[in-house]
């Protein structure tokens, strides 16, 4: 089945943009910034770089040491460690299903030279494909979460209509680039049978691009399968259409599900992120340049092994560093020590000439709060200041990861909006200098009229859909609200609103039997 | 009178350092960071640098451009006027009290030459004294709201009381290194004689340094006069003890009220704050570039009178960006493009070798909400990544500064100090890579109890005093409070266990007889 039968020739005409030059001008709504949406962002500002090359020499070699001397361990997947042999690995068998392996210093680094730098997400509304690495940037909501948290601190467990429902989020902001993958645990849903409800949801109420499952290698080739069905096989022979995003079990061991997970996306050409999920004290040094030479160490050995299985395939490095709160033990989010390592990454992967997948929304707070957004700006300005070029968790992000929130799904999406503005940088010409804005009526005289503000105004500034700007009488009259009773509104009207893109009902069709017949293939399981 | 008397031999042992050692380990308590207190900032990231040569030389041209051809208004100062006239300027008489100045290209920038890049201001617990320009940077609370915001939203007008209570939180935290100056306007007090207590206030409630009055020359003179019966006048001849902070007309006016204050501090050796307030299409170019250029013009105007005054005078080249809701007309604040703009002051203030006031915890919000700090972090991160030397606004800051609110200034006071974890820097050494963290337990295992993390979880991560890191299960046994609940409790404990350091009783009767004397001597006035 070719593609061109499901997309719509929309190529240039994206439907947020059109959406935007329906409505009415700028001084009617809030929150419609057309001239800021694209299917991804260019980044316009430099990349801030905190170390310099003797520091950063330091940690790559601090990596080669990891991988020379302590090694990394394998699990469960003979025919990883058998590639990993043959690549030149110093191989240890430690168990029956268990092998250390040793690196020459360098030898991985190789190994990953032949990443592409820059890849193609392809997505089902081609106007929506993203680019990944260079100086693209895309924001894509949180992922992992088994809760959902209300506004007033109860918890719950997801189920697929959460899922569902942050999908239509996700599709109905112009912030967000991606759809993400389990955006949350749909809890009601027997986990072998889970990431086929989950895939089908991406593709039913989403036409951004999406990543695949990664439990268990079967369910990635399913994933894989159902993305056959959508764009056809030729198009999943030749793009990207999915990505698995893995994790190593750190410190130091990639286990086996995960690994025939990475083989399994290379196999197909699709790509795969690989992260190192580190909480500084517990699983990688308290101090952050270890933290950092060991997430390099990790996430390398992963991309490694998707180019031995298929040279070329699409892969990016990644880093999820966290702190801990030493007195209970219990990680933190959103810290200043782990924005620094961020920033670090950024450095690390130009280096080494890899997309990178770095930090996010971050926050403890079990709330919508000051402290929610405090600890997530913190964690964000780091994420898009080191470059990065796929920042998961962008969205809905509260609890340390363990819950989801509608609220803060929308004020995350809302602050990507911001980060838009901010990307675009600062722009230095005659235009933009406007002396003629300050000829027109001289010293003391304002400037609301002059033909410098008339040309410029509705596109000067980045307008938030939820920030509250009004003088305090008026916010007063209003009801006073606050930031979380706004968001509330605003999820549930864009959910009201929402409509789902068109998919061709063949393919609809098609999906659904293979998910039917999949389902029917095996007793629920659980766990 | 010899500044010995008054001040206690603790130069090396500041109060919070004593406390910090009191306390017991790191264990028992939320929120004490010893390591990271500081009299001021020491900044070990490198600045944030948004634009390249060409475009900062543009910003300079244009800027050099607005002070040849459309030239500075002064009003209601003759002397300023005639020492302008020598130093090179063209005068121009537009009416009895008014005129118009233009300056050869270069020359403002030429007088500035004699400010110092670096200098000292003195307080009165030697301990903190805080430098000022280069790589040292401190936090000062907000300044000039008239009005209170309580948590539910009620606004009222402020007091001396509350002037006094912000002082004591100031003056409680280790992360504000400065005591400010109108940290809010107390208006139960004569506009004639608020300048009396406000100053009275700082010296009685902090030993840190201060900001004196700048709302009229004599003003500013008693200002001094009190600053010289608490150090002495050796001391105040000798040193900048007292600094006053000054806003242009904008656009490109300076009225008569504060070229005198300037000149009156400037004569007395003081330090000088020169602020353009640029609310963006309203008394500036709506484009960002713009804003930089007409910021440096004018800012750079009030340098130069300190110059002209008496060369050598500490001043502060300054910048305030902000934006507008142009559908609404009100201004709003912790936007991304003044970030932006802010990024690009602080490159421009060190190509002029001037310190920096810019940017602060900006918020249009009326609560202590997510909003009030996704901007203010948004707003504080470019202040401190710009290189900025003085840091107002640090706390306290709501309602686009119409208020202050007593939980924002708690919850900005936090995010400085994580910001003091921040400046710091990422360390690379054989210690902070921990390769012995790794190989102690190897591939697998984790580094809780490893003598790596022993010897460093005291002091590698910041602990927020405010923040809520709990799990969601003892979150919810403990009340589920929110950010601003703990903020209010914080404040009022604060508040309740403050002790105000000790002030020699001869000063402080010399004080009081002072400001009765002057108080005698005029009659009330209410504007």
């Amino acid at each position: 089945m070719a593609d061109t039968d499901i997309m719509a020739p929309e190529a240039g005409k994206p439907t947020r943009r059109t959406r935007g030059t329906r409505r009415p001008a700028r001084s009617a709504a809030h929150g419609h910034n057309p001239w800021l949406e694209v299917p991804y962002i260019t980044r316009k500002v430099p990349t801030y770089d905190l170390l310099d090359e003797e520091s950063l020499v330091r940690i790559e070699e601090a990596a080669d040491t990891i991988l020379a001397e302590i090694g990394i361990e394998f699990r469960d997947d003979p025919v990883t460690v058998e590639m990993f042999r043959k690549a030149g690995g110093t191989v240890t068998k430690l168990g029956d299903a268990t092998w250390n392996i040793r690196f020459d210093r360098g030898l991985i680094r190789a190994l990953c030279a032949t990443a592409p730098p820059r890849f193609t997400q392809v997505a089902r509304n081609r106007a929506r494909s993203v680019e990944i690495g260079g100086d693209a940037m895309i924001f894509v909501p949180s992922y992992g979460s088994p809760f959902m948290l209300e506004p007033n601190g109860d918890r719950r467990y997801a189920t697929l209509n959460d899922f569902q429902t942050l999908i239509k989020l996700a599709q109905s902001t112009p912030w967000l680039h991606h759809s993400g993958g389990t955006i949350c645990e749909p809890t009601d849903i027997p986990v072998n049978k889970r990431h086929l409800d989950m895939v089908y949801s991406h593709v039913k109420y989403s036409d951004h691009a999406f990543l695949g499952s990664i439990t268990a290698p079967e369910r990635a080739a399913d994933s894989i399968e159902m993305c056959r069905i959508l764009f056809g096989s030729d198009v999943v022979d030749q793009n990207c259409v999915i990505m698995g995003n893995f994790n190593s079990t750190s410190p130091l061991v990639w286990d086996g599900v995960t690994t025939r997970g990475i083989r399994t996306y290379a196999e197909a050409g699709q790509g795969s992120i690989h992260l190192p999920f580190l909480l500084g004290g517990a699983v990688t040094p308290v101090t952050m340049a270890g933290s950092c030479a060991q997430s390099l160490a990790e996430s390398m050995v992963g991309v490694a092994l998707t180019q031995l299985t298929k040279p070329g395939a699409p892969a990016i490095l990644a880093a999820f560093l966290s702190s801990l709160d030493l007195r209970s033990g219990s990680p933190t989010f959103g810290t200043p020590e782990p924005a620094l390592g961020s920033l670090v990454m950024g450095q690390l992967a130009r280096r080494i000439n890899l997309p990178l997948r770095c930090s996010g929304n971050f926050s403890t707070s079990k709330l919508p709060d000051a402290q929610s957004m405090s600890q997530s700006v913190m964690s964000m300005m780091a994420a898009v200041q080191c470059g990065a070029n796929f920042i998961l968790h962008s969205a809905g992000y509260l609890d340390g990861l363990l819950s989801m929130s509608y609220e803060k799904f929308v004020l995350d999406s809302d602050l990507c909006g911001a980060l838009h503005a901010y990307l675009k940088g600062l722009e230095v010409s005659d235009e933009t200098l406007g002396l003629d804005a300050l000829r027109e009526g001289g010293p003391g005289a304002h400037m609301f009229g002059t033909q410098h503000t008339l040309r410029h105004y509705e596109h000067a500034y980045y307008d938030s859909a939820l920030d509250d700007y009004r003088p305090w009488e008026t916010w007063d009259e209003g009801g006073r609200g606050d930031a979380m009773s706004r968001a509330t509104t605003r999820w549930q009207q864009t959910i009201a609103s929402y409509e789902a893109p068109p998919l061709d009902d063949a393919i609809d069709e098609e999906l659904l039997a293979f998910i039917a017949k999949r389902k029917e293939s095996m007793e629920d399981a659980w766990h």
